[in-house]
């Protein structure tokens, strides 16, 4: 479909083309694609899944673009050729400060496929042990312990309100726990 | 926080900054912002809300970032001042060909808050009413009906892998419908 492509920005984070595209009806256009490199996420479940009320260790991490603080699951961009199971893995070492025994797949979701390639394998972690926080010196991040229940009713509410965070909580609760 | 912006790219649909800004422990360094208005979105609920197994309208959309077709919720970004809820209602004519009686607010969503300011608001509508398409040139659209239940299985599945979609339809089934 593409038959050009012009690199606006090559950044730290993401680069910016703007692509010329024949669309499925042979028409053509500009396309602004933001090119990522893809992430990891995970939900952190600190008790007994098969108990009543597992506890998840979200964070509170101040984000620029929301001007303000959001309770999220760790996550993080995945280093070229990381497995997305390894990042996950990583990032809870790196955020929350531990280590899973056991971490699973849930699903893999596009951000917002309007402007970017961006996607984020998102996984869930059991058997925690307690390990060693190492985190960017960019990262401003407070844990912070939630119980399930809690967790859904500040998605109602929509007081957790970043997409990968709502979607992780939402998919373990449905379709795992049971909730 | 923020002490410089330098606009990198002005685009059809984003703008590109490069931001010097300073965190909270004073220091300062420069991240990439992509700026964008925001949108709306609405779960399009054809039957009774209060039956067993409701009908919703989502659309297949090409989408050049994911090279193929996703199943989403109709969507668009917001005009200038527009209110979210009449987006909503715009789009779901636009994309679906219908027209809401009831169109009420679910939540509002950080699409990807590490590098982008987009938010989508989401809504869902019932009390639908046929009209008439109106589709963007550049929009490749079939609408195709979906019942909840098989909806909910293809979010499990991974199959319905678009974040607003995703966060729409688990936030609908379990905290309106009790599915």
């Amino acid at each position: 479909m593409q038959f050009g492509s012009k690199r606006i920005h090559r950044g730290r984070v993401i680069n910016l083309d703007v692509d010329t595209v024949r669309f499925p009806d042979g028409s053509t256009g500009e396309l602004e694609m933001v090119r990522h490199p893809g992430a990891a996420a995970v939900v952190p479940v600190a008790s007994d899944p098969n108990g009543d009320d597992p506890t998840l260790l979200l964070i509170k991490q101040y984000r620029y673009a929301t001007d303000g603080e959001l309770l999220e699951i760790p996550a993080g961009r995945l280093n070229p050729g990381e497995d997305p199971a390894d990042c996950a893995k990583r990032e809870l070492l790196e955020e929350v400060g531990v280590s899973a025994g056991r971490v699973e797949r849930l699903t893999t979701i596009w951000t917002t496929p309007g402007f970017t390639d961006e996607k984020i394998h998102l996984f869930w972690a059991t058997d925690l042990k307690t390990g060693q926080h190492a985190r960017e010196p960019d990262e401003f991040i407070e844990v912070s312990p939630t119980l399930l229940s809690d967790a859904l009713t500040l998605i109602r509410e929509g007081r957790i309100s970043d997409a990968k965070t709502v979607v992780g909580i939402l998919y373990i609760a449905g379709f795992i726990l049971g909730y």
